[in-house]
């Protein structure tokens, strides 16, 4: 097939299951109680810090998840960076990062003081490559008193922050059992994963900690906001507490223990949340059901395939995402911009995270996946309404 | 007077100009257009960082205020935080912070990597005593390459954050002519004072930046929000690359030239303070009225008196606020408990700075006033509604 017959094939497989019209990435949707919720909310007067959506949202992601305590907060980059504080992350400490990851996960360890150290990605997940990265640990770290350290610069590493890429879930197992072994305490990052299941337990729950995202372009979206999962109550309390400037309760007196931050989710963006999460069932089946039509329309296309779930997974399928052959990367921007002009949003991977300029100079392990990965993913549109639009 | 009869005679003015029933200290009210542009905003589906209401709300600050360039983020602090680091605030760096503000002023300095420096406050504004300040500096800094030094530290004192308490504006020409004096940049923290002016100009205008919040209690809310005010194009530039994850613009690249921040206001609660705004001018001329008639209830009354704006100034009178007597400093608690057990809420003024545990062992001069302040102030119900429900 030549160069423009590719990328005219890539586009007809697309509108063969979307239509004709422009489509976004991933567009939100409101057809639930959104309106009804945030009326109710106004009415209350109760729109800012503290109110019953706030807890409520906190109660039916819990139930979602299964994650025993959650805390909802301003977005998913202010849960990473409380749940890295969480996790004992402290200035100089060395936190392990997909290269391949959107920058909010190195910037929430930036945020703490911290350095990333750029790991690499397994292209059967997209995740990190726990077998790549249990070698590497073997190999250049030594462990003392209980702790993880890099042989090379002398530091801890704290943390591992898998990132579940485009909403499938990386290999839990594998990096559970780094993190055990090598006394590193994992935070998953589960900002594009709410819905997606590993061996039948909710990501974001594995690790001591898990973080969620509701920004605008999300499963579900709270115009924006976040969550913190996990088990601890103790941690759960910790992260509230902080979260919420570290305000000693009392009637009048303004008393703070330490520092905190403002990062509690408003009621108003709470109320639109819990309207969103009662649709969650029906998008998550919209979005199964439009990977699929892709995956027909994609099936006979040489030279790409879609991105399906791991085995004994189940994928909230956020991100529809094509991975070229190494052959056809080059086509890569071709096809976006051909894609992009006809009104089909799409998008590449992010430019990996020790190509950005503030964390060029950070230690990495080999990055020969995740390098040639981000040459070759290409978000396709994935609204669960499309599929509606079109049938 | 006996302690009995004094906290009566508090409690029965009070009374008198709000009527019976349980008040808050200061409540939003929703009476405008909130539900027409939430609606609105719900079915544009732009919810979160991109809209019509971002853009309009800031535009509309900018007219309320006179600032040039407005920058709507998530909260107060998140826009304290990025006004520090325009203002060139770095590690290691002193930052002049009021010894009585909120919690917020310091945390926002320490977010910075720097430490704050506390100063007194002049018990006619409640703000930054000027002329106690530039004492101060002369005799405990000095100027090298143009810088402010600490000399008892080795510092440098990089900026100065007057606070305009409960609405009232500090001494701006004073703190001004310090600031231009010892090079040090002055950003104002204008949280608690949208609306009001200090010689017919909006506060928050006169340092290189200034920042207001919008959080539930305060005058207008958004639910959670907040906005950076600069007359400078290119630090506004700036200030939104970096609250929008510091993403250099293109159609579909993901290349992020510095750390950044997720601060961005989400659409959504913009929507609500465009609306809020409108109402801006009836609630304030509602807090006025609500000012002169609890200035007339208190003005009989011996051994406190209701804090009134300073001259030439136009306070929004955010928090109504008594100041008791230095005599009758000792009843302080009694008034709080009794108000707040009869259902009128009140609150002192914050715990100082210097008496947190996190910032106990910062730097301080004198705070004799702040400490006899701190005291004897007692916010009272303040919300503009109040009045509408009493005539």
């Amino acid at each position: 097939m030549n160069d423009t017959s590719f990328i005219q094939s890539i586009q007809q497989a697309i509108r063969s299951v979307i239509g004709s019209g422009r489509a976004g990435l991933h567009e939100p949707n409101f057809d639930g109680n959104e309106w009804l919720y945030l009326r109710d909310c106004l009415d209350s007067t109760y729109v800012s810090s503290v109110g019953k959506y706030v807890d409520r949202f906190e109660a039916e992601l819990a139930e979602v998840t299964g994650a025993r305590h959650v805390v909802a907060v301003v977005n998913g980059t202010a849960a990473l960076h409380i749940a890295l504080k969480m996790a004992g992350v402290k200035p100089n400490d060395e936190v392990l990062v997909p290269a391949l990851t959107f920058v909010a996960t190195s910037n929430a360890v930036n945020y703490c003081g911290a350095i990333p150290h750029f790991v690499d990605s397994d292209s059967y997940t997209l995740g990190v490559d726990a077998v790549k990265l249990r070698n590497y640990l073997t190999e250049n770290t030594e462990q003392k008193s209980g702790h993880c350290f890099n042989l090379e610069t002398g530091r801890v590493i704290r943390a591992l922050v898998p990132m579940h890429t485009f909403g499938h879930p990386a290999d839990l197992d594998g990096l559970l059992a780094i993190s055990r072994d090598f006394n590193i305490a994992m935070v998953e990052d589960a900002a594009e994963s709410l819905g997606s299941f590993y061996h039948g337990k909710h990501t974001g729950t594995f690790g001591l900690l898990g973080t969620l995202s509701f920004n605008g372009n999300k499963t579900i979206t709270t115009g924006g906001g976040g969550a913190i999962l996990t088990n601890s109550a103790e941690i759960a309390r910790y992260a509230k507490h902080i979260t919420t400037t570290a305000k000693l309760p009392h009637v009048w007196d303004f008393r703070h223990d330490e520092v905190g931050y403002n990062y509690r989710l408003p009621n108003l963006n709470a109320a639109l949340g819990c309207a969103q999460l009662e649709k969650l069932p029906a998008k998550l089946i919209n979005k199964r059901e439009l990977f699929f039509r892709y995956d027909a329309a994609f099936a006979k296309l040489p030279g790409v395939k879609l991105m399906s779930e791991p085995s004994s997974c189940q994928s909230n399928y956020w991100m529809q995402t094509l991975i070229l052959d190494a052959d056809y990367a080059d086509q890569r921007d071709a096809i976006l911009k051909s894609t992009n002009e006809s009104g089909l949003m799409t998008r590449p991977a992010w430019i990996l995270m020790n190509e950005l300029t503030p964390y060029k100079s950070c230690p990495r392990m080999d990055l020969t996946v995740a390098q040639s990965l981000s040459q070759r993913l290409i978000n396709i549109p994935s609204s669960p309404q499309l599929l509606i639009a079109k049938t």
